[in-house]
């Protein structure tokens, strides 16, 4: 932070000594997803430049207003970064922030990896977003990830994965973990996931994480109803079959508001890890499997 | 909820069919803080008026406001109602909030059970807190909820349990859990500390957990002195050695800005979970082990 009302964005660059590609990869659009901060420090902490093809820059945190109050979207104009894309360099902070993202550092670079977690909201299972109609452009790359579960729907425009799509480069969004926290097991799975984007990028040595089939899944946003208690009873993952409740929101003295069942046979995307819950929120994403695919 | 400035707690009563004590079971005093929740209601869901002796007298959460915001102080006076007991009938909703706790609920009863876990910015070890000076009236209480660790301190005033002793009430304060989220074991753990106190006053069948042996701790907050990425590197609950390092901030590039090392051989008490972090923020709860007690 440069002082009152200036806010930077840090910038970690690793410049191979042999040509390559360049890699952008961060994380902190969300100020209260801890785990893709750190996994970017890592793995360009640990990225040797002797034997690195191409470049990584590396953003721990793009958003630091939101990570400096802990939330989702900014305290500062209340916006969430990830649905303001491209932004505008004469709007409020996030606004810029967006722009000069997009001016400084995506016009510079080939590919995008763009980390979240659940954040303190709720936990989602490890999924890889590639934008529907951009396939050519990002398939290999969310395949790489390693993440078995592909999510092409993200019709919800605003994202800097589209703008860096829009723009030509290679874009993905990573998913893994949240509820709370800054667990170890959810740096370390972003950690791999980027590793072997490298990797497949041919940027540093190795075989990538391909997988011999991979789930396109959609995405469905079920809403609370009622206002009150949310009790989660699925994990992100897990299987679930049409009917099967997977949550329920209580009262505060414990009557049942509204039951969620599984709308369709397929899996739990995202939970609701915060009890509190107000109508119009989202309690669970499902996920339908619309089919599967070889590397 | 009343209505628009009104504000109400939940009261679920068991009344037993047998003469005994009248035991308040409180949660929710934070707002982020969900497993003792629904702890409250699964015991008084659970207690058979057939059997009980004496009441059973289940709070879910006192302070609905702090609670509607997943916050641990109120979003409407911005006070920590752990903090400003016992109130002030004519204050602002907080301070009424005390008051009316007081006046219409700790007046009615013999004994008070106040559930905590570490809320959202951190995670704390299962700890009973028993009020120095108040343990002929709180101790066996306090050993009863079955925790080997006695919290003996808790110089700080203004606590639920603070007044309750004062009015001559057995009263103790429950830490278990947190980190985010809503946790089954956390409310397990809560559940089974509940019943074993309500063995141990007589009102259910069964024998209370007494442990052989308990440890009697004090605590040191340590304080953060730059702001940055708080990252933890123990376990609540674990043994520390003089000198250990359990903690790290780092700026947003990852360079080394404080590290923490336990002062003295003992425990964690609490680790902050929240990564960001802001100078003069609670770090690391260290336990001394004063001495150990037998039942």
């Amino acid at each position: 932070r440069a002082g009152l009302g200036e806010y930077a964005f840090p910038v970690l660059i690793v410049n191979g000594m042999q040509p390559g590609p360049r890699l952008c990869i961060i994380a902190g659009v969300h100020g209260d997803e801890y785990e893709g901060m750190e996994a970017v420090r890592r793995v360009l902490h640990h990225t040797d430049p002797a034997t690195l093809r191409g470049a990584v820059v590396g953003i721990p945190c793009v958003n630091l207003a939101a990570f400096e109050t802990a939330t989702r979207s900014s305290g500062i104009d209340g916006l969430n970064l990830n649905r303001i894309f491209p932004g505008d360099a004469t709007g409020s902070l996030s606004l810029r922030l967006a722009a000069t993202f997009l001016r400084t550092v995506i016009r510079e670079v080939d590919a995008l990896l763009d980390l979240h977690t659940g954040g303190g909201f709720g936990e989602i299972a490890p999924i890889t977003i590639v934008q529907s109609g951009y396939e050519t452009l990002a398939l290999g790359l969310g395949q790489a990830i390693g993440h078995e579960l592909l999510w092409m729907g993200g019709k919800w425009g605003g994202t800097a994965r589209i703008s860096a799509l829009e723009a030509g480069k290679a874009a993905v969004t990573v998913e893994v973990g949240g509820g709370g926290g800054c667990r170890d097991e959810t740096i370390a799975a972003h950690v791999d996931g980027v590793r072997s984007a490298m990797r497949y990028l041919g940027m540093i040595a190795g075989t990538p994480t391909m997988r011999q089939e991979y789930r396109i899944v959609s995405g469905t946003f079920d809403r609370a109803t009622s206002g009150g208690f949310f009790l989660g009873r699925a994990r992100p993952g897990g299987e679930c079959g049409a009917g099967q409740t997977v949550g329920v929101i209580v009262d505060p003295f414990g009557d049942e508001r509204q039951i969620i069942d599984a709308p369709h046979d397929g899996l739990v995307l995202w939970i609701r890890r915060r009890a509190s819950i107000q109508p119009g929120e989202e309690t669970v994403i499902f996920g339908r499997v619309e089919r599967v695919i070889t590397s």
